[in-house]
């Protein structure tokens, strides 16, 4: 006879809903392959929705009260942000309820304390869907590629990041209207600064990294750059040059005690796997030493591909697998250094306005270059009758080298528009 | 203070010996990541190996010795075949063993008695990397997607003929001297027809179908044909009509009770994702009804990639996860029709020879086609003095369809080296 773990969703937003349905509507299937039944018994939310009292499942409106009730085995957390989730995180795990959340945000900032709490109360903390939605990435890099040591991890981890930029791309847009466009299919949120500026995706590469590394997860060291600074321009020149501009997040793995991550738009060549995932999708390349290169891509974001990863965080508790919410003992994590990138070596676009009767005989390169054989490539175009526009890309060098040249270009005190933007070389 | 989990590996093999490498070499990073202490304690194999002695694992001259060691929890088998495996898998589950391995032609033959077992005797059966080496697809399809009916799979699942047919297309290669590149390298076996017929690839395809569907493993009814008919003009011409070829697995959830599975050489548009995948690696593009489309890529075959899902099988032994060997219990897996291609409905690409003299006027297209207006594209090409080459691209039609003109060429007695390729549409 099969025992019965139950559990309540709190917060019955777009995800929370997708939750909702899938342990409704798709129950018999889910059975079927877990050990134990599932079987939902509890909703809390701000406000009641209609469908709720259609079945039986057990409304609360103070969604802390959730952890004082004995019948549920399993909360589902799917209200977002880090006030009321974060309080109903540590009161769940102290009542020894098994926790499953698909927030990036408290998972980042509080994973350690909230790791260690469901370990002393020996219950179970899983946060797939807080990474790269229906993609099990997580799964993958604690069990999956278990036998690797993970040495680097280049993640498309924002579909509302990948859908504009694809969509510039595509359609020859300006930013700012592919990024209404994002909004206007709900890709985007009304102050889209969160997913534009790359904090969300910041919040998943570091918890990508602490699981790579059996680190501890280290959000505050994190290198973060949006795409806001990216133009159609730079979308057109770079394809000139045979890359793709993808915002991307990047966990190194320096030495023992170093690693390096960052979120950033960077070149990619148009022949590369990250470079054909286009659309709202998300996708992980990363290397290990036995695997070699693993890559994967699906849906990051949506009501039903986010809740898919949140069921499977159910079953997982319901077949009894419970391996460590970041790969390890959160007593075993390392706590590490997050090198910067001013020790990068690679290459680099740049991109500037210069009058054109100051660009004239191009000596102004050579205040700006110590060497000017470092351009590898160049475009020169007229953007109007006084000005020109130049896309130089530069060979392999140091970031340090880089910022001299930036120092340079501000010393002249005669180019404007500046953009520098990182090229990444997977060497596969 | 932690249990330890002792392992025994049968075969030291190419596999087995990267087991033993991982084991031995990255006990500590393993032993960190999991809930018990894993221990190599014992080896089995024809020959006793030189390395076997630098280390404290013990040496068993009879591999079946292994099913009656006390001390041995988990037993490894990387032998391969179906014989001395397939008695040792057995024995091993008889006796409370849990079994670890590589071996596809052995699950796809004998899955369902032995997972039967392993649920009787309450131990695991686990054979990741049986199916696509490092990438942990069967993971993926049972845990990380437990909650989706699983209507497709595509799957690019063997090295050896993903090789060939990625070098034959770069190079511009004949198949002959690309199947001895693969063999100089080692990709292939001397005799190396269990990959190039595809039988590899279609017990591969025979467990993914049996997990996607929850049903009973039907090797026998899966429809399978080998790589051995493309030829490099074959590859030239799918590239100007915009395809590639790749050998795919491929399976269908038709109805409740109907599934399609088959093995066999495609056309897929050289934009898809798949296509992008080249040299020896492999793939599988699912299809879920809550995550929608999940994409993996990674190293197929080879000594560590393959010992990489070995190991993380033990893994999961030690951290208690036991999924059902095939997505569900073994007494719950439906008896499934598998629905022959003839139902098949789609395009095809169509290459044959023909006299000169009898092509002149075209006539003969009237004779074999009933409707010559599904002839989407051609290429004709002269071959020499007195013949051509026909290529042509057929819009979407029936199988039937296909086998009448197919019979209609055979009647005409003037046309040779007829090759007919299944185009694949994902539809995406």
């Amino acid at each position: 006879m099969k025992k019965t773990l139950n559990v309540a969703i709190a917060g019955l937003g777009v995800v929370g809903s997708g939750v909702y349905e899938i342990l409704i509507e798709e129950i018999d299937l889910i059975n079927k392959r877990s050990r134990q039944n599932i079987k939902l018994i509890g909703v809390a939310s701000r406000s009641k929705k209609d469908f709720v009292d259609r079945k039986k499942v057990k409304y609360f409106d103070n969604i802390l009260d959730l952890v004082d009730a004995q019948e549920v085995d399993v909360i589902v957390e799917t209200i977002g942000g880090e006030d009321v989730a974060y309080e109903l995180c540590k009161q769940a795990l102290k009542n020894g309820k098994h926790f499953v959340t698909a927030n990036k945000a408290m998972i980042a900032n509080h994973g350690m304390e909230l790791a260690d709490l469901a370990s002393r109360n020996n219950v179970s903390l899983c946060f797939e869907a807080a990474v790269a939605g229906s993609i099990p990435i997580l799964k993958s890099l604690k069990e999956g590629l278990v036998a690797n040591k993970i040495s680097k991890i280049y993640g498309i981890l924002n579909g509302t990041c990948n859908y504009i930029l694809s969509k510039m791309e595509e359609d020859n847009l300006d930013f700012k209207v592919a990024l209404k466009q994002a909004q206007d299919l709900g890709y985007a949120e009304a102050d889209p600064a969160f997913d534009i500026e790359n904090t969300d995706s910041a919040h998943k590469l570091a918890i990508l990294a602490s699981i790579a590394k059996n680190s501890e997860v280290d959000f505050k060291a994190l290198h973060i750059e949006g795409i806001t600074k990216i133009s159609i321009n730079d979308i057109r020149f770079a394809g000139e040059f045979g890359y793709k501009i993808k915002s991307l997040g990047i966990f190194e793995d320096i030495s023992e005690n170093e690693i390096r991550q960052s979120v950033y738009p960077a070149l990619i060549k148009k022949g590369e796997k990250l470079a054909t995932v286009g659309d709202s999708y998300n996708a992980i390349l990363s290397y290990g030493n036995n695997c070699k290169w693993n890559f994967q891509v699906g849906r990051g974001a949506g009501s039903r591909p986010t809740a898919s990863a949140v069921v499977a965080d159910i079953v997982d508790i319901a077949n009894g697998s419970n391996p460590f919410p970041f790969g390890c003992d959160v007593k075993d994590l390392k706590i590490v250094k997050t090198i910067g990138l001013q020790e990068r070596e690679g290459a680099y676009y740049l991109r500037f306005n210069i009058q054109k009767s100051f660009a004239q005989n191009k000596e102004f390169l050579n205040k700006i270059f110590s060497d000017i054989s470092i351009i590898e490539q160049s475009i020169i175009k007229e953007i109007d009758a006084d000005n020109f526009i130049y896309a130089l890309k530069l060979a392999k060098i140091k970031e340090t080298q880089v910022n001299e040249i930036l120092a340079n270009i501000d010393n002249l005190g005669q180019i404007t528009d500046v953009n520098l933007i990182r090229i990444e070389d997977f060497n596969k």
